[in-house]
């Protein structure tokens, strides 16, 4: 296994695609402009879809599961064995992630991807354990290489099954507890911000826990320092399994031609990786919500763009992206089921 | 036909529920208030609705439609036959209120509540024509009292063949070629602010036609000057037909005990109204989405509250509360089917 497939080129947007569905936003019966970013996210569909009439209905989202090292050191609120018991949750049906999926006849899978323990053997959840989570980035790097490339190829693997199943979308979610200190490592690393302004309470720490957390990340960033220009290698040495495995996703995705759904903030800093690693995907990473964890802003800015929903959730698992879908689907829903003016005999604007 | 009903109370808020609704968020498989808004208008809507397990299936969508006298004074960008044109078109399918209604499974209808000509004889199409427009109210008061009254009650109606056809929710839209400038001017009269402050460009002015609009306005209030502390005679003099109807289907949907979806501004305009007439139907408004129209945040701010999107749309027609739908809709399926931590067996948080 190598990493050369990280670096190829993504799909090519289909302009003649957005052209026409440009145009045929104008053509429809509104004032031009009056569905503000549900016009603009059709076409931005159009162009990745390759159609002047982009469809949402077949939505699929992966779960990456995984433990980390630096739970360790004493950065979540909530013990580590809850990972595994949410891998059960997500497969029975009653995480957050699971009411939504069922919601949007969405498809859903978990891919264990390290937590402490092994995976329950339940329909849905695919047993793809790297190791007993990370090691702890506090004291050596969080994975060996292999294991690097392990967990990219695990977010490749998901696009795959989702691009042969079909999918028009798609939504890498997470589930690791004590993940936002990785993922705030990494966007403190990446965008060379002090820790201590992008730490937040992610499951509930109070202040007290967060400057803790600062302190943990700003260590370990200092014991990685000789990376921090190198957005794989970071990767590896502050990363997580899952958070690896959302990066492979969204690499693949664009190279694949699927336009993904990027969540809060996990997945933002996932995808930022993807984008310091191969910066030509970037069309194909939708950004869908606000993380209401204080870091996201700043990595949402590094991404470029803005998300389409601001509702203080910082869940994770995929559920801010899930949340958004309805969105996506009725910008597609006015753009291709709208009369345009001639068809309806109204008068366009003066 | 007399007034009195305006003034009653609004049904009562279930206490009870919202204290099992809050109770039942605490024990979800989440980390508390990692659900953000979608937590809270659970919580709201189980007050609303009487019930620990809240639900949004049926959706009740009526567009008053009506014309306006001020109109002659060259404010819209479009042309006045285009509201009786729109009538047809929501009837036919082809407008956004249409295509979203039919994405949502909602009922929808249309009030012709006074548009220059009848309106088609078209399934779903009342006419309830009150006369052709009101009367410019740059020369006098846009209706009189009679047909206030019927106007309000119009709306009253529409909430009553809800309530009766079991919506869970009732979402009023509107559409009327020159309707930003009488809710403009209802606005400015009520804010007390300069019409230059709160005037946009509607369908579609350049800002030459804004700026001249908020002229037109501040002439219409320099008129009506003695209305200004009084809410109902000022919808009568600056209002219109389908936003006096609007104002009351808010009042009787409060009465009826039936949460309202308020849409963008000509709607939030028709909500204060209604709220400075009737102030204890608060809790029965639901703010949807932030207007790209520049005075919605003011009047936004008067009603209180934060609208759930911001997604620039500025349509009406009750365009941007039924792409609101979704969330309200996930927001009960998060509430109702999560398993809590003692079902899923997930240890809570430290």
């Amino acid at each position: 296994m190598n990493n050369d497939w990280i670096y190829h080129a993504p799909a090519p947007l289909d302009r003649e695609a957005m052209a026409a569905a440009e145009a045929r936003q104008g053509q429809l019966t509104k004032p031009s402009g009056s569905l503000g970013r549900l016009e603009r996210l059709a076409v931005t569909l159009a162009g990745l879809q390759g159609s002047e009439r982009p469809a949402m209905e077949r939505v699929a989202i992966t779960v990456f599961a995984a433990d980390h090292g630096v739970a360790a050191e004493g950065i979540s609120a909530f013990p580590q064995e809850v990972t595994t018991a949410m891998i059960a949750n997500f497969a029975n049906g009653g995480a957050a992630i699971s009411v939504l999926a069922a919601e949007l006849g969405a498809s859903l899978e978990v891919v264990n991807a390290g937590a402490l323990t092994a995976a329950p053997a339940l329909p849905g959840v695919l047993d793809r354990r790297i190791a007993a989570g990370t090691a702890n980035f506090c004291e050596q790097p969080a994975m060996d290489e292999a294991q690097l490339l392990q967990a990219l190829a695990l977010g490749r693997e998901a696009v795959e099954r989702a691009y042969t199943d079909g999918a028009q979308l798609f939504i890498g979610g997470e589930m690791g507890i004590g993940n936002t200190t990785p993922a705030t490592a990494l966007a403190a690393a990446m965008l060379g911000k002090p820790p201590a302004e992008l730490a937040g309470p992610g499951t509930g720490l109070n202040a007290e826990g967060v400057a803790y957390k600062a302190q943990v990340i700003a260590r370990a960033i200092e014991l990685h320092r000789e990376a921090l220009d190198k957005p794989l290698e970071l990767l590896r040495r502050l990363g997580g399994f899952e958070i690896a495995a959302l990066c492979g996703a969204a690499i693949a995705a664009a190279q694949r031609g699927l336009p993904l759904l990027v969540d809060g903030y996990i997945s933002s800093v996932a995808a930022l990786v993807a984008l310091r690693i191969n910066p030509e995907i970037a069309p194909w990473l939708l950004l869908s919500h606000a993380s209401a964890e204080p870091g996201h802003a700043a990595v949402v800015a590094a991404i470029g763009g803005q998300p389409l929903l601001d509702l203080q959730m910082r869940l994770g698992e995929g559920s801010g992206a899930a949340v958004t879908v309805p969105l996506l689907r009725l910008a597609c829903a006015l753009h291709n089921n709208m009369a345009t003016f001639a068809e309806a005999g109204v008068a366009s604007g003066a």
